[in-house]
């Protein structure tokens, strides 16, 4: 809160005669003024809606929505990705209707009734849990994100693609998750000594499976059964899901019927023909778990365009898979010069955090950057740095440096740098 | 989270065994067992459904919805309360489609193109603000419950009503906030010497309006313009709202028009006729603006039944107006003795902390109840203790200590003790 203060403040405040001309221009007014507006809008001459038991959104904020790439086209409409509109959001968390989904073969209808979890494999006492018996356990609430490990792929096109923030990072988001730690579940079954991996499944008609070591779920791993306060949307794998916080997300298995000690991974499909990182070599990287420390600037971004010179506020989310964020820099110089940006949320580990920085923007041409360090020292990487580490056909992984370039007609582009 | 760790799963494995005979009683498989669930349900048989711009719930969540209380019938649907169903939710979080509304003639469906602040009054410079305008000030992000001074009335009957939690503690929520200082815009505007009140006045066809002392707007009042990641939602106020964290609910202005700059208080119909609290001598007591202490057990509460005998986790909700919640302390016993529960959030300034404490429930009747302190050293009072402030006809500010009740036959009854 103070840091917030500190830097948000002194700066504002230090180029606050901006505020009149500038981007946040509000006008002042003519004396008598004020009287006319509180004439009234329709609005305020009518009885307004009745309540309503489980409640929407505006109707003015319908445009802000879901960017839907069906992988296989229409023969398959729930394969692919549904990426979450980043550009439009603010704070930390996802909203969960907003939320990215990736599915491999749509989102199952699945009975709360009668679905399932069985842990089996190398343990001493097989056990089957129902839904209700899972809601019944001591739970845990935390705050996490999760990221698709081929987020920000879109931003390896050849030639920089135009497109608002999200389509190109938004294969992510951060809820506030209320589950079970597994290790709970694994005492009670007794794990036998040779154990070292476990096989999740989900039930969808995939299948979608993952080897995980033992020793994350043993770490922080929650069966996940509330999402944002209210139970697990299905998009998210209601009723059951895995989350392995910080992790790549489809190991974070949706719709989880099974858990299967083992001695060794399975190789999955999920984990063999995908979910690996080619390298220049032309091998390939395989269980490269964990997200990189990483940063994305949403406003401004890509595509929208600043009406005018003056204050505007840079803001954007950073996280980390390893840990807590520390800092997070920002450039407006395209990397020359950096300033620290104030942070929310760094007190928590593996979750989104929002950076901020005040910036007047003189009407020049300027090249948006952040850059943010996590508690391990890790610092996300320039593009260059990050590209010579893979092979060109990879696609997974990319936690570099993102570029939005400003106009002196005030239009932001992506651009590679 | 080391806190978390050490009261929560101590206590777990300490009565571990009670798991498979338990409330939370799994099933152990028989050898062999294991497969025939692994022939897979019919949604594991058929491709799913397509990917959605904008996310709903599960069909089987559809019971979990706000209770409306229409306070002049269908004459006026808009005028009452909508209750949150806290009983079935998790976490801090409160989602919001299952925010509680107090709205005092309905929601209003405004336009934001058109919806202007006016900044008016002992001010240097009278200002107008379009809501584009406010959306480019620089933001802070804050996660802050909000509650009706009239929550918990339900629970001054004469006869404690058997109702769900919601019902009774529902008319109050927690969200994560994003929006302007106002101390910004006011700094902008120049407050003259003289002005020591504001008067904050919403859009809705009431003009609900209140007096704010200049004091808790320089504090850490906020213009708030997104809701849990997103736009605020209309019944919480779209697109601008004032929010004055932990003071009571109708303060924080929905539907924010008007700012108006003034020397003493309006003496407002809503600070009147309403929302003052009645005396034992007859005197009503104006002004009492922040909410208090408190806490209330969401599970198991009032109308739940437990199955059988063995270990629960019994979960529930605190917070304060004066700040962070610094303990809370859980009762099976009504009251005799008393554990400390592990809490989740306790960081945060006047927001929800989810306290759990597991719980082995021997299958003899049992009281169950909560009691919050806060930072500032209140502790939440007894039910008597509170009574005895007020004349029996006031129902505001109940912050008193929750009894549920535990039957031999697993029945949850609220009581009054």
């Amino acid at each position: 809160m103070s840091k917030e203060r500190k830097v948000g403040r002194r700066e504002f405040l230090k180029q606050g005669s901006m505020l009149l001309t500038g981007a946040a221009a509000s006008s002042a007014l003519a004396p008598g003024a004020a009287a006319q507006n509180l004439a009234g809008e329709p609005w305020e001459r009518v009885y307004g809606a009745a309540f309503t038991l489980y409640g929407e959104r505006s109707r003015f904020e319908h445009p802000v929505v879901r960017r839907i790439v069906k992988r296989y086209g229409d023969f398959a409409p729930g394969s692919g990705v549904a990426l979450s509109p980043i550009e439009s959001l603010e704070g930390i968390i996802t909203p969960s209707s907003l939320h990215n989904v990736r599915s491999h073969s749509g989102t199952p209808d699945i009975d709360p009734k009668r679905h399932q979890l069985v842990l089996h494999g190398l343990v001493a006492r097989p056990m089957r849990f129902s839904v209700d018996a899972l809601l019944r356990y001591p739970m845990v609430t935390r705050i996490h994100f999760l990221e698709c490990s081929g987020n920000s792929g879109r931003a390896l096109a050849p030639q920089p693609t135009q497109a608002p923030a999200g389509f190109l990072h938004g294969n992510m988001a951060c809820s506030e998750w209320t589950g079970i730690p597994v290790r709970t579940l694994l005492e009670e079954a007794g794990v036998l000594p040779q154990a070292k991996w476990l096989l999740a499944e989900g039930a969808d008609s995939a299948h979608m499976s993952r080897s995980i070591p033992l020793e994350k779920i043993l770490d922080d791993a929650l069966i996940a059964l509330y999402q944002n306060g209210e139970r697990l949307r299905p998009e998210q794998g209601y009723p059951v899901r895995l989350l392995l916080p910080g992790w790549e997300g489809n190991m974070n298995v949706k719709w989880l019927r099974r858990l299967k000690l083992l001695e060794e991974p399975m190789y999955t499909k999920d984990e063999t023909s995908k979910y690996t990182d080619l390298l220049p070599d032309g091998r390939a990287l395989q269980f490269t778990f964990e997200m990189g420390v990483k940063s994305v600037i949403t406003k401004p971004s890509s595509t929208m365009t600043l009406p005018r010179a003056g204050l505007y506020e840079i803001s954007g989310l950073a996280w980390s898979g390893a840990g807590r964020i520390r800092r997070v820099e920002v450039s407006t110089d395209g990397g020359v010069t950096w300033r620290d940006a104030a942070l929310t949320g760094e007190e928590r580990l593996k979750a989104f955090v929002r950076f901020r920085l005040p910036w007047e923007w003189k009407g020049d041409e300027a090249r948006l950057q952040s850059r943010a360090t996590d508690e391990k020292g890790q610092v996300q990487p320039a593009r260059s740095d990050w590209l010579a580490q893979y092979s060109p056909a990879n696609t997974f992984h990319n936690n570099s440096i993102v570029t939005w370039s400003v106009g002196a007609d005030g239009s932001v582009k992506h651009v590679y740098a």
